[in-house]
């Protein structure tokens, strides 16, 4: 059993919450109101829009040493839906690795909608849950977290490719903005 | 009936030329031997990995005015298998228009493994091509090819959508290669 905790409480929050109860995990979830009470978990997760990722590091930078820091966010510009706010060659998971130099950061759950992570398919198709990271270890865990969900964990390599879920991720936000899917289809992994 | 040249007769360039036959289109495939025979076709697809392309764009350059010109590369570095070899605020698409100016320039092709396009699924669901440009009719003319070969056209937007188009192909390539997926899989869309 992992201790998890979740900062963020919106849809995303809660259908990461439900994945890891599923898989038996014990569950800590923080929202706003919380904000002076410390994140237990061996992993957390910053379940909040790329914008609030600033204030949560510099709350709890020091509490977030030697933790899985988890990064699920896709940082779109949401007044023209046409860009990303990060740097071309950056991702948003890059600029918090540099901001917790002591936290193990992963890239994770940003390809995934959060009703397809609720109800652990997408379509016919378990749903897959890509993870970017530098920490073999922290990888692990998570994909242990994952799993035990009964979802799919996939190794998408070091955490420089968070850059490109990213991209997947501002696609697939992009796709169901102008109605080519919906809000609980997406991209789903066939192996 | 839309008359289609493509150029390049690997695998995609098959895989190509299979579904444009099965939606009763007019087929001319073009090989190395066949550098000095003009493409016919209103649409021309450059099926040819990422090098190729500036030598058919400077050989074909005047031909292909005027024509809508299809690019399917994923521009990876295979020999690290670590990046794209673009511009990381740019594309092979963008590239290619810049060289075009008088041709009608899109991206597709990049995201469906050449199996998923010659069978016409992945998995269980329909394989879906993603096609990105700036001239709707343009992206009119293709989608009705597809659509009539029995795949699913998705419209992924504007041009500069490409980048992220050729995101997801790297992505997609990086996981076949670490075998997380096979090359008759890969991603699908859940509408």
């Amino acid at each position: 059993m992992t201790d998890i905790s979740i900062i963020g409480t919106g849809t995303m929050g809660q259908a990461i919450a439900a994945v890891a109860g599923r898989g038996g995990h014990s569950v800590q979830l923080l929202g706003k109101a919380d904000a002076a009470t410390p994140a237990t978990g061996e992993v957390v997760v910053l379940a909040v829009p790329y914008p609030a990722l600033s204030e949560i590091v510099s709350q709890r930078g020091a509490e977030l040493a030697g933790k899985i820091v988890v990064d699920i966010t896709n940082p779109v510009n949401f007044e023209t839906f046409d860009s990303l706010t990060v740097p071309a060659d950056g991702s948003a998971t890059a600029e918090i690795a540099a901001a917790l130099p002591d936290s193990r950061v992963l890239k994770a759950f940003n390809t995934t909608f959060a009703a397809t992570l609720a109800q652990g398919t997408v379509g016919d198709l378990t749903t897959a849950v890509q993870i970017a990271g530098d920490d073999a270890d922290a990888k692990a865990t998570l994909t242990e977290v994952v799993t035990s969900a009964g979802l799919r964990a996939m190794d998408a390599g070091a955490l420089k490719r968070a850059r490109e879920l990213e991209a997947l991720g501002f696609l697939q936000i992009s796709l169901a903005a102008a109605e080519q899917i919906s809000w609980t289809g997406g991209f789903g992994v066939v192996a």
